[in-house]
């Protein structure tokens, strides 16, 4: 499920020194598969409103299935610009807490991010060649006792506050490059140079958003492509929900993450297509 | 499901201008049906405070049905009045995304609402007669590029930012007199001259809110009202959850959204009753 | 279920004055059973910023199951210092409202609390010698007209919001010494002097809280503690989630609230024993 690898590209690109420097900005976001129904994320908040008063907090999602990392790395690839620079975002889906896996912080493009060393950050990473990654040691910064089963807590709320209030990321500790990865989004291709796809979200309406973007269809007429999952072809690509030719059928269309989704009007495309994360997407071209 | 007529009842009131001027407050609601596992809500949050940090975002509910207007209006009417006068509700609910439906901005009474022109704030239009709503079309304020499915991001998201900054509601656009409206909200009257209510909303305790106000009971005494459900009589109105006679009856409570709810202690009525949005309520009157 | 008594408790220990004044921090946090699919959060929200625009709220949470107070108590327990000294709880599950039980306001310890008189907080007065309760009775402060059905909106939040802006407690009414609790959450001991722990809480991934903190294990050997729910034992107390020696067995581990739970390595503790709040948890001592 979760193939993690230690990716020799944060090796070659992760260092470079960021040239415009990037203030915080004190809002902070939060991404969790705490759920809402716990005191969790409000223990969370309650410890970065300690340090840092001032701090606006934003909540991204807190319903990322349990101890799914790729769901809750997609959601933050998906969101993460749309947010004012210098911003940082905590992400917290940990089910490594408590071992020896790594607590890292790093600076990305104009963003901040805070969390585990489990990939789930790695989109992010795999976009920003312009980054550093701290991995977090400085004890001093951290909620006393700190438990071993709430690093949201007791690690990385209190990092990302301290961080909102200036302090700099050299502070928490010394930097690293071979920070884990998730096997990466892009598409692959087939023995006979087609395109393959994979689902890699369905969302809260049953869109199925494809790993397809618009770079992988680099020169070729994307807006002739059809898509099939499961069996199942789509319409080619429709430019908005609304002007779906039929309501009966399913359609390709340019999703707002930057991804071709699979849609049908006014119902779950997932429900029709019986999709689910990780199945595979065929690419063809109609007329 | 959704009827919606543009109403002559726009051209005859709409266009008054507010005596009072209102100013925003830099409180902006949000009300969708987003729900709470993607990363929509957080990227609607991140423009509008790109757009202007200092704004204070409050949550109403993302949790309405997919595309169900009819219920983000009720919920949006519930509670606009309990916020600051100048805030501004910003409420997205849009299965015409992408398509040629408007875009609006509204000041009504005290409040601003950004929003599709779907009827969405039609029960509040119903309700304040001073009131102008604007056509937005000034893209030059809209997140580029727009995308064809994500307008709440794009379009009303740094619509609400810029207005909460103090740009004028005149800067956005046109002024219009022909919104979509919803079927109003009162209820009918039966050719014997009898009240003829339907359930309007049920809520997260099973308690059935109906579109019987005291406007309806004027004149008639209020709490001698017994209604009937799905065949079930309810009995006459108690004054509070905890006051009910029995634990095993129905019984009508004026609810907290000043409409007549259907109730049953530490139960769900609409269990009970089966009942379900849009089921008739008959009136009858008790000794 | 909800087991309350005015305990004696209350009478002995209940009126000390504090000795350090503790400052209102303008933060206030929602803790209800409202669910997120209502105007019932917002509203509360909406008033409370009506009075006191420069309010943070935070939410603890609103999935409190409907009317459980018990859920409720022990949700604020695990979380109210994990907030800035000074902060306000504003925690409403209120099956009562609109009957005669009585709305309170209390200082405990460092922090602020404002619901009904229903229990809601007796875990913390069990905590906080240090504590005075204010029986709410100065109408001035409610929202007018009192709703009989939402005291939350009309009482609650505009109370927690004069108290955020400073109005000293002794301005809402007179000290009480004999608010309402709910049975303490110290495990019994049996005839034979075995500690008797019960399950008071099973969290979003399934982990069994019990009633057992470091307390109850005085003076024994609390490594080697085995957990016995439903028939089944747990390996001894895990230091980590991860570091558990099988995937399929369950174990004991020490909570992020102090108390003992038992988990299960990714997967849920709760299905696996089919556990449910209230089970009596067996405490054994293995080699």
């Amino acid at each position: 499920m979760k193939e993690t690898n230690h990716s020799s590209r944060g090796q070659e690109q992760g260092a470079r020194p960021s040239r415009l420097p990037v203030s915080v900005s004190g809002h902070i976001t939060l991404l969790t598969d705490f759920g809402s129904s716990d005191y969790y994320v409000g223990a969370v908040k309650g410890v970065i409103l300690t340090v840092n008063p001032a701090a606006q907090l934003i909540d991204i999602t807190h319903q990322i299935p349990p101890q799914d990392i790729e769901e809750a790395a997609f959601t933050l690839l998906a969101s993460y610009r749309s947010f004012q620079r210098g911003t940082i975002h905590l992400a917290v889906v940990d089910p490594g807490v408590g071992s020896a896996r790594r607590a890292i912080l790093a600076k990305a493009g104009d963003y901040y991010f805070v969390g585990p060393d489990n990939g789930i950050f790695s989109y992010i990473f795999d976009r920003e060649p312009n980054r550093r990654i701290i991995n977090i040691t400085a004890q001093e910064y951290f909620r006393q006792p700190v438990s071993t089963t709430f690093h949201g807590r007791d690690v990385f709320a209190p990092v990302a506050a301290e961080l909102s209030r200036g302090v700099s990321i050299e502070s928490f500790g010394q930097e690293i490059r071979d920070e884990v990865r998730l096997r990466p989004l892009s598409p692959d291709l087939t023995k006979k140079g087609k395109l393959k796809g994979r689902i890699i979200h369905i969302d809260h309406f049953g869109n199925c958003v494809t790993n397809l973007d618009r770079q992988s269809f680099n020169g070729l007429e994307e807006q002739r492509v059809v898509l099939v999952v499961n069996g199942k072809k789509t319409q080619s690509v429709q430019s908005s929900y609304a002007g779906a030719i039929s309501k009966h059928k399913l359609f390709a269309i340019w999703g707002s993450a930057g991804f071709l989704e699979v849609s049908a009007q006014s119902r779950s495309a997932a429900k029709l297509l019986k999709a689910k994360r990780g199945d595979q997407v065929a690419v063809e071209f109609g007329s």
